[in-house]
């Protein structure tokens, strides 16, 4: 990819709104934003002093495209090192068009993915780790997220990785000179003191690796599916879960097709409530899609709640409770017993004596839903958050630390045999090698490449 | 409503992009904001010169909510003529209203739909049909409703309007200084002249409510609404005509339950396409209610298609076909036999020959679909839009020129009938408040409240 021409994309969300954000990037950007634009002030845009911003008519010869706000920004002093134009336009999506349109009929080339943060990597304004939380930043949904996300680009989780980084680093290069010096026997590097550098690095590697499935958690929310036979009351519990009326609520039994997601934020975390089809035998191949949708759904959950309604069957629930623990042993499965309103029935009444440990609820009424948000919240140790100083969150951070764990292991093993340095050496290089990949210290463009795929256009 | 407030709104799309613009206007608006803001440069915010951008940690005590580019704009040089000030912030949704709560807290006004631009009205930067032209603007979706929307943003259609006005009212004070010295017997004003300019303004009125009919076209859309039997090919014909897989295309009868709308551009002009669910007989409640949304949209839309199969009786055409002319003489009605791809079936022979206004189509294999939009383009004139000065899009301006014709009307015949000046002047005041109401030289809070009612948050 080439990071000297100049780029052009779509800042601002997609859609219409009062106003939309261009912005172009490289060294063409000033010219030919100012080729283009008629200042108000008659003045001319090229000229004009960094971070100022200018009301002018921006037009393709004689033809009118828009009244726009055209702000300058002479590099370095920019995001991305370059200089930087950001117009400010009329935010309906055909006026988008035909401004990007414009300027790549001009010469500027629509930027890839996450391109403008790359140039802000590649010039040295951020590191890498930087650069991938201002993508979590951008997609953070809970206060948890983004104060993770905020901490990480503001280079907190850099730091500390950088600090192990260069311990390592002055005790591989004392290891490296003694093999230089191999013949004479030396040694440079104090051995004592390395074996406890390597414990205390292990530990604080393993301590950030743990702190994966709580980070995740963090940035992903907790996916949680929500099934039961029709008419049990689902969507009613969904609805009732984030006091809003999205989901369609119906009698018709199988009214619910797709499946409907929604939010819930406890103690700033975020749970992502998925509404299932209705699991029956169903001969309507439209809702038959649905309900294999329902069974991919449950896979990927982290928590199951299963409902009944309190009119069920003893007999038809504990089989179904049973079946269900079984089958999804590595999930959180809580088991509801709804329409405790409906008239109490005797089976209700054996229900609640052989499983106490299912809740009871009236979704309808909000009866127990209180219960069930704690029951969820007890099954995140947000508790370990606050005691943590990083978090990892980024599964191609946690993999390159599981690397670097397990080279450092080796490392430790060579040290208990007695191995020679250069033997240690080598294992040291991958521990060093792994962790300078989470900064960006160490880099090849395959790996640029996949981090800023995931990126947003016009970041 | 307070106009003296400070107010606050997202400017940009809603959703998630890289960056998000949120907007404050108001005495308050540069305080609060410097309040937040701890620019990198160590400088003052509210100190800073109108028209500078500013990068900034925006925080609320010591917690961290964003980093921020800040733009100050000093008023009365600013959209408003109020104080503003722009954050560009990361754009996430959590933090685009993490930042308003602040400001709301702070003391902000959450702005109502259009409040900015009232703002610059009540301020004297914009007349109404210009304030209005802002709204159309960004709803605009065509070329040809980004050029109308744009002329009357930069005033080609107030102009129009107020000369009209003040021709008028240039006579309307001779007549009106006449009837001061009515015991007098003098004529200030001179009836000759006078009669040409009502006739003159009574023909340009006449040309302006003449070419609504074009501007809501231009404006909204051409509605099409596509109708015929499950599987002759409604959701195939939509596709090939917008050249994309939007509307689920399935086997299955009665796949599709919603109207999908879809957006076809021919000659500057936005065509509105509406794939309906198939008429038939159904038991089934879901898709029932989708059949009579059907009957709804065909009523709402300018034209309608009408597919058949080629294979089908020539006797169902022939009565379908009459029938829907009949139902629809309001409509342009289009009939198309699609599957022409079939094996040649002896119906589809005297199909041809009995109705050879029909035409032919395998939109399977996108035959015909060029002549189809040739049809399509044939129904809107076009032609009168590049001979035309200004078009009328607006639905309160037609009505307002409706009424100042009438009054202009009731003008001419008191002259016909010789009435006194004193009579004259009460339907030429009518006229010059209808035409004054248009530019909001005329005003009152009900008409401005439902004006900037239909604005979008945050302009």
């Amino acid at each position: 990819m080439n990071h000297q021409d100049t780029i052009i994309a779509l800042a601002t969300a997609p859609g219409s709104g009062a106003i939309a954000v261009i912005r172009l990037s490289g060294p063409e950007a000033i010219s030919l934003a100012s080729d283009a634009l008629s200042l108000v002030s008659g003045k001319v845009f090229k000229d004009q002093p960094s971070h100022t911003v200018h009301l002018a008519d921006l037009k393709q010869g004689e033809r009118m495209i828009d009244q726009v706000l055209a702000t300058i920004f002479v590099g370095p002093k920019s995001y991305t090192s370059d200089d930087v134009v950001e117009l400010s336009c009329h935010g309906s999506p055909f006026i988008q068009q035909q401004i990007i349109k414009y300027f790549v009929d001009a010469g500027a080339r629509m930027a890839q993915p996450g391109e403008f943060t790359l140039r802000a990597f590649l010039s040295g304004k951020m590191d890498l780790s930087q650069a991938e939380a201002v993508a979590d930043l951008i997609a953070s949904d809970s206060g948890a997220a983004h104060e993770l996300a905020l901490n990480q680009m503001r280079g907190g989780f850099s730091h500390a990785i950088e600090g192990l980084r260069q311990e390592l680093l002055h005790f591989a290069s004392m290891i490296e000179l003694e093999l230089d010096f191999a013949e004479e026997d030396v040694a440079f590097a104090d051995r004592g003191e390395f074996i406890k550098l390597v414990q205390k690095i292990t530990q604080e590697l393993k301590l950030l690796i743990d702190s994966f499935n709580l980070g995740q958690v963090i940035k992903d929310g907790v996916p949680v599916a929500i099934v039961g036979a029709p008419n049990v009351g689902k969507s009613t519990l969904l609805n009732a879960l984030v006091n809003e009326e999205r989901a369609l609520v119906s009698d018709i039994a199988g009214t619910t097709r797709d499946t409907v997601e929604d939010e819930l934020r406890l103690g700033g975390v975020l749970f992502r409530l998925i509404d299932t089809a209705g699991i029956r035998d169903t001969g309507d191949m439209v809702e038959g899609m649905g309900i294999e949708r329902t069974y991919k759904t449950m896979d990927t959950a982290k928590v199951v709640i299963r409902l009944w309604s309190s009119d069920s069957e003893l007999e038809t629930i504990s089989k179904d409770w049973a079946a269900l623990q079984q089958s999804h042993s590595d999930k959180k499965c809580i088991g509801i017993v709804n329409k405790t309103d409906l008239l109490q029935s005797e089976q209700f009444t054996q229900i609640k004596e052989t499983h106490p440990e299912l809740l009871q609820m009236s979704a309808k009424n909000k009866e127990g839903v209180e219960q069930l948000k704690t029951a969820l919240l007890d099954l995140v140790d947000t508790g370990a958050l606050s005691g943590q100083s990083a978090v990892v969150s980024n599964s191609r951070h946690y993999h390159a630390l599981v690397r670097a764990l397990e080279a450092l292991d080796k490392v430790q093993e060579g040290i208990d045999a007695e191995l020679s340095g250069d033997l240690l050496a080598i294992d040291l290089r991958a521990a060093l090698f792994a962790l300078g990949e989470i900064t960006g210290a160490i880099t090849n463009d395959d790996m640029l490449g996949h981090i800023f795929a995931n990126f947003c256009i016009g970041k």
